[in-house]
């Protein structure tokens, strides 16, 4: 995307390497100076309809407030995004306890059990409701589908906030029954359920300590998933509280096991209820969107795929979305060419429209927020 | 194969959508009314010389006796398949019990302890035999291969009989027992043993509870497959009892796992003895099959594959093995093309029809079955 | 390879099969007469500049000594490999100890202790690299990485020399001792430590009493190796000890997991630190090898990559260099016809330079050996 970036932003042409650097840096600083270059103009030049930040269930979110209270009615929606993976990192007590406070702070709950902490985690889920949340996010190893009762991890919770440690079996019984309850704030909301599973984070230890997590020490894993995974939509399926899902993996090998996955549950009426996730972080390159889009359509339907969610904090990136809708056209176009599929340009053109715009609106269900007029 | 069905048994060249289905739907219904389109007019018009049923261990193969006494010579043989899966299946002991009693039925033995039982699966191995059965099939998650006793297994059997249930740890010694017993009846008589590995089957319990089973709501899993594997086949070969065997894998993650696998037990004298079985189930499309096809090719033997083996219970579904000889012509063209393998077309030729009907021939000792002279 | 050997070698350009074999035979063997085919005569023809043999622990190296001494300038290095796999050989107590005598002669040092075997191996570790000594080699099933103390290991090792056998996970704990031991010791002479893992070895036990092992009876693995692997280099770069590494994976499901596994450990000031090897064993044909390169070019820098590294016994296999540079151009070629990489073909030029020679010698550091100066 580099050099689509430098072409869609800048107007620069050349190949960026140790010659053109020095005078790419210079122009593109230039550039930046100029009001074109604000956050908004950025936005508003890509027709940017919704944006969705990602928050802390704990976040007080006052900038997404000062936003829409002062937002006029061409501008876009930013919605926030309920991440509460901090509330279920019991290995660390300590880090644990002061994220109860915090928690206590934004809901006004106070926290003395597990009860009063999961009613604190819903009052913050209202509150991001409220400023349009659509989706939760939960960045998670595996999918945690351990079987547990109530009471083990309410006991669980007063040994963390103890400031003990607890096993690795136990932990996982806490996070399956947060994850349960988050599906289930989700599914009641008519929200979409997010996780991204398959990273094994912070492997560098001397790095983490020196530059903190998210720094480039991450890296695939390979923990087995199909049976927890299949748990976790099964359970809330029987309660028929499965929310609309997506399902981000980043270990290619998994492609195909969750491709089929998802079509277990599809639910009554919702079609593309669960989704594969597009192609994320070391995959979102062009063989890694190929890849993605080839398992999903020989495995699944292609025409219910939601398309691309760059999780990119970069206002510069959306050309990473023409990178998409211009690999998904190749690859279309490739399959026309060898009578694959038919060459019906209104068929075809209307499964394009789908993955690049109207398939996401829906899932997310974009059309009941305040809309941008352009 | 949907459009492939359509054009070679109704003549409709017509794309399939919501403008055309109403006629579709018309026209084929008003086709399946004529008498072409009788079960046995559409196999003679295909050409179909053999075709293998799948049949409970308890069936009582009436229809192929039946079918045997009245079919001359020109008419297709019928052969069934033994499929011993519910003689498994300990970890519902009521089911099992039931099965036992139908088995009890079928074979006339008194059904008392592990010994009767094997007994009984053995008349019942024989039986299928005298009807031209030419091989077993095993649908399993895992290739179970467990060290166990028979006294062990003896006693899971009683106690599963009286009712208890008994820990999975347990269960897969007896279904490891069970593999050895079935494999090794299966070489005493020629036969092939097919494993079918890798689903994760019954996912959604609601729909399981609605629907039953097979109906949708099975997908891929990520069970660690080579080291049982490893066992299940080395066990046999020490004892100089390995049958042919056929490996059919879900996940394409193992392709090349099983492509290697297979090479470590070639046994003497018998080419392509142990087969990495056809692109099945979610991968019977033309890309997993060509991903099959050149792992088989670059790290085992393709010459000695097998061809594809549909398990389609439709009538119809012919043109899938066409289909899967064109996906292959396509690719063995198309190295032509590029160089990679040479230009000579009798030798091209002699492949592309050992891996379309000579191979499987051979492997399933069909030639030796009554023949149509068709 | 095989008709890249017959035209490179021997001048044959007909297809090697039934017909043709005979009168192959008989050019190839009259040819091998001829001492344009002494190995010294094979290599220089290839204009081999360095050699690396893999070599036991307990090697006398004289070969190598002998060599060394008699070498002219004009000729080619030959450096060994310290390969000590049977140093972690535990499960066997009988052929362990036996080993431990072997290091006792080739060491001078009496090894009645857990220190006293490290001391030996060390000593012979020395003694390697005063015979141009650049990598040791590892070959295991799977990246050790338990925790342990040197007490447990100290214990388990006279256990072991007493005859006892250990359990599993303390012959484990073993082997991930011994790992970081060698791996200090190549950190701190600039070497490299390569480590094979995901071979599934001796698979069929008939064929491996009759024939040994390393005869055809291995196969690919599926353990999970991300958290192991992970443990493995951080606990080596939390001492500031990591060498450089380069890790050979067998199953190509891995490949992405290696490709971005080695992004977190590349260290300060030595790009390309740790490497992703080449497309090994059963992956070194076109596929395997476009594969490896597609994943380390998606995932991490392609412009570091080491580049082939045959372990070929033959001295006719360098044809396999020539196919792995035409396959690597093919690949780069493509990419430039069809506008993904820029048509630049110094700046590509010097990338294939690179990935065919110049990498791999920074990487072993062998511009720092006595060259050859042809």
């Amino acid at each position: 995307w580099t050099h689509l970036e430098l072409k869609r932003y800048f107007g620069i042409d050349t190949l960026l390497n140790e010659d053109t650097a020095e005078s790419v840096w210079d122009q593109t600083n230039e550039a930046l100076q100029s009001p074109e270059f604000s956050t908004r103009s950025l936005l508003a030049g890509k027709k940017v309809v919704v944006i969705c930040t990602t928050d802390d269930a704990a976040d007080s979110l006052e900038h997404h407030k000062a936003y829409m209270s002062n937002r006029n009615e061409e501008e876009l929606v930013m919605c926030p995004t309920f991440r509460p993976d901090n509330a279920m990192k019991v290995e660390d007590p300590a880090a644990f306890k002061a994220y109860v406070q915090s928690l206590e702070a934004a809901s006004g709950v106070d926290i003395d059990d597990y009860d009063a902490f999961v009613k604190a985690l819903r009052l913050r889920h209202d509150h991001f409701d409220t400023l349009g949340c659509r989706a939760s996010d939960h960045g998670i190893e595996e999918p945690y589908a351990e079987p547990y009762t109530e009471k083990e991890v309410a006991e669980t919770f007063q040994r963390v906030l103890r400031g003990e440690s607890v096993p690795e079996s136990e932990a996982n019984k806490f996070k399956s029954a947060m994850m349960y309850e988050f599906a289930v704030m989700d599914f009641e909301k008519g929200w979409t359920f997010q996780m991204h599973i398959g990273a094994l984070r912070n492997n560098n230890t001397r790095g983490f300590r020196e530059l903190g997590a998210d720094k480039g020490f991450d890296s695939i894993g390979d923990l087995q998933i199909a049976r927890p995974l299949s748990r976790f939509l099964d359970r809330l399926e029987i309660d028929n509280q499965l929310p609309r899902t997506i399902i981000y993996n980043l270990n290619p090998a998994d492609n195909a096991l969750i491709s089929t996955m998802i079509g277990n549950f599809m639910g009554d009426g919702t079609p593309g209820k669960v989704q594969h996730g597009p192609a994320w972080w070391f995959h979102d390159q062009k063989e890694g969107m190929e890849e993605h889009l080839q398992t999903l359509s020989n495995m699944s339907l292609l025409n219910r795929f939601i398309g691309m969610v760059t999780d990119s904090r970069s206002f510069l990136s959306f050309p990473r979305h023409e990178y998409y809708r211009r690999t998904l056209c190749n690859m279309l176009g490739t399959d026309i060419e060898q009578g694959i599929i038919p060459g019906d340009y209104d068929m075809v053109g209307d499964l394009v429209e789908r993955l690049c715009y109207s398939n996401a609106i829906a899932h997310f269900s974009y059309q009941k927020l305040p809309r941008s007029t352009s």
